[in-house]
């Protein structure tokens, strides 16, 4: 029987599939389980992009040009510009998704063995996308004791080597929330210009920032036009996770060049979502008011609330939806699947996302867990509550 | 300024493309283009399909599971078992058309460096797939003369090496149309288990065989279950190119189970295709029956008319929408760009394919043209006619 290579063998899991087993034990034994584990929002889809599809009238539904629909692209780059992002459809290549938007960046800088430095916690699938592209992931940890802030130049410049071709960031960040301010992307900019490498920033939650400050684009940043890569996504933006259409973007014409031919490959990014996505890009501002409004309520209930838990440890995240969340148990993993297989609270448990997936240092972020806060106001407070008593009654 | 990987330099770009250029400056003169160079069905989509997207009453658009819907993939059982294809749900990791299942085989079997053995001419981004996952193709040639049958056991066994992980088969092919018989798949599967290699078969022509053909799988192949991985799409069988659909399939459980760790790093499937692709199911027999009567009519047109210009040979292919062609010209590529760029026949021209493209083995195939009869017969009628006439002025 022939067998699979070593790069399938070492695919990693999410971190989360782990745990499916268990949860479904817990369905099993009729428990209600609030799921603080996933990044799927409960928000609605902007009605104009689901209807834009309603109201399709193709007869054949055919390939779109492999960089995406020139009309769509148009309408991509002035919601860029609105943002103060100065790109032009020509500097962008529709994806399937954030996710393809990641591999074929990663396939257009680097070859097998190369490497992508990476502040961790990060994005479990950037693990992924690297092992199936042959690229190694080189992580600089940013710390819970910090709020996850920048982490000093000297710790990612003694990390650099020969093989090293980028710095990826997620800004804001998954899993941790945080936003980089503008002096930290200059930061970031002096890096990747000093040592030639490429800044690669996926800023799939553009929007969602609060406490008033503003997101900073690399793209907004002067004099990186031949060192930035931008990683997009509509699914978090507009709630559309399901569309799986993204973008990659950058000024740098061999970057875009080469990343067409990856496009090319695999024809056409699917065309009923990208109906949907250009309709999206109507979605009125009152949306994003009323979504963000309701992000900051969640977030500032789920931190109030996480707070008063002896012992939890959690930095107040100004992006995304996600927070990291240091809990006092020594394994994160065993917790989570204990919460699941053995606990309950009047039949009630919760779902958590053990944070080791997050990091790619062995034995770091073992007593973490991140929360998605994409329930509703009242489920946060009850499904903290639950973690709470777990906390007390926990063995370990 | 960073500079692109090695890779990205060695990405191909589709043969048809360097003829875009050219094509526009066509339009720009105001020639009508006969294009018997895509592989785009002129065929309308079913109308099932398209209307459960119309019909659809989602609010949120939301991930489905990494591997399909578990409906989906039911329903994707139930159609192979109606074809004699004994495979389950849990054979099945639904794919973003047959191009990702294409990279999850290979990156399921294939380290950097691997190879995989293909009869050539064969599809053309099995090269981009190949380069951006490290693989090196090996071509063993099938002739023209020969129709294009499957090579001698012994051109296969010589190319063989301890680095081989794979035969990859287009069946019925692209661009040859050739037909495999049930006596060649069993060769195959002879060799394969000999040198405990995979088979991969990409069977999404599977519908379009002609002459009262029927197709043979490899899965139909007792004996295959560890060796077998199976690649398909919607895209030719209900001309939905755009869908973005396909699948892998494989009764092998390591293979399933580490395609599926690519398949969760990209999250899901795209949600309103896979409503669409669910809903073709259903497409009623008589749909197939007249677009089969329809190619096979289209067919015999374009080949009886072809074989009456001086100098031209083509097999009669068997199955799929191609034929290659070979003309009295010594280079194709630059024949293909004259039609475009210099001739005319009362305003009218025609796009070929060079197949060069299509080969692997450098020099091989210069003389040859893949022409895909995705117009109805008048059309093809017409631009055979142009083709006739331009291969009398041509200069060269």
């Amino acid at each position: 029987m022939p067998s699979v290579s070593t790069k399938g063998q070492h695919m990693p899991e999410s971190p989360i599939r782990k745990l499916v087993p268990y949860a479904e034990k817990a369905y099993k034994a009729n428990k209600t389980v609030y799921h603080l584990n996933i990044g799927q929002p409960d928000i609605k889809s902007p009605k104009i992009a689901m209807d834009a599809v309603t109201l399709h009238s193709l007869e054949v539904l055919a390939y779109t040009r492999s960089e995406g629909s020139e009309g769509y692209r148009q309408k991509i780059s002035g919601y860029y510009k609105s943002k103060s992002i100065p790109v032009g459809a020509e500097d962008i290549i529709v994806t399937t998704g954030g996710s393809e938007a990641l591999l074929f960046a990663m396939g257009t800088i680097c070859d097998a063995g190369d490497e992508i430095i990476i502040p961790e916690p990060f994005y479990a699938n950037y693990n992924g996308f690297a092992t199936a592209s042959g690229v190694k992931i080189v992580p600089v940890i940013s710390k819970i004791e910090d709020n996850f802030a920048l982490p000093p130049i000297a710790d990612f410049e003694k990390l650099i080597s020969p093989k090293t071709k980028a710095i990826l960031i997620c800004n804001p960040g998954n899993p941790t929330g945080y936003l980089y301010s503008k002096e930290e992307i200059k930061t970031l900019a002096n890096i990747v210009k000093k040592h030639n490498l490429f800044l690669v920033s996926d800023e799939v939650y553009r929007e969602f920032t609060y406490d008033g400050l503003e997101h900073y684009s690399i793209l907004q940043e002067p004099g990186m036009d031949e060192y930035g890569i931008l990683i997009d996504s509509v699914s978090k933006r507009y709630s559309m996770c399901g569309a799986r259409i993204g973008c990659l973007v950058s000024k740098n014409r061999q970057v875009i060049a080469t990343a067409l031919k990856f496009a090319q490959a695999r024809l056409s990014p699917p065309t009923f979502a990208q109906i949907a996505s250009e309709a999206a890009l109507e979605t009125p501002q009152e949306y994003f008011d009323e979504v963000i409004k309701e992000y900051q309520d969640r977030r500032d209930t789920l931190i109030s609330h996480l707070k008063k838990i002896p012992g939890v440890i959690v930095g107040v995240p100004k992006g995304a939806f996600y927070c990291i969340v240091q809990l006092p148990v020594k394994n994160s993993d065993a917790f989570a699947q204990w919460l699941l297989e053995k606990f309950d609270l009047n039949g009630e448990t919760v779902m958590v996302a053990p944070a080791g997936g997050f990091y790619s240092t062995p034995g770091v972020g073992l007593n973490q867990v991140r929360i998605a806060y994409v329930l509703n106001k009242d489920s946060l407070i009850r499904a903290v509550e639950i973690l709470k008593v777990a906390l007390e009654q926990y063995p370990d």
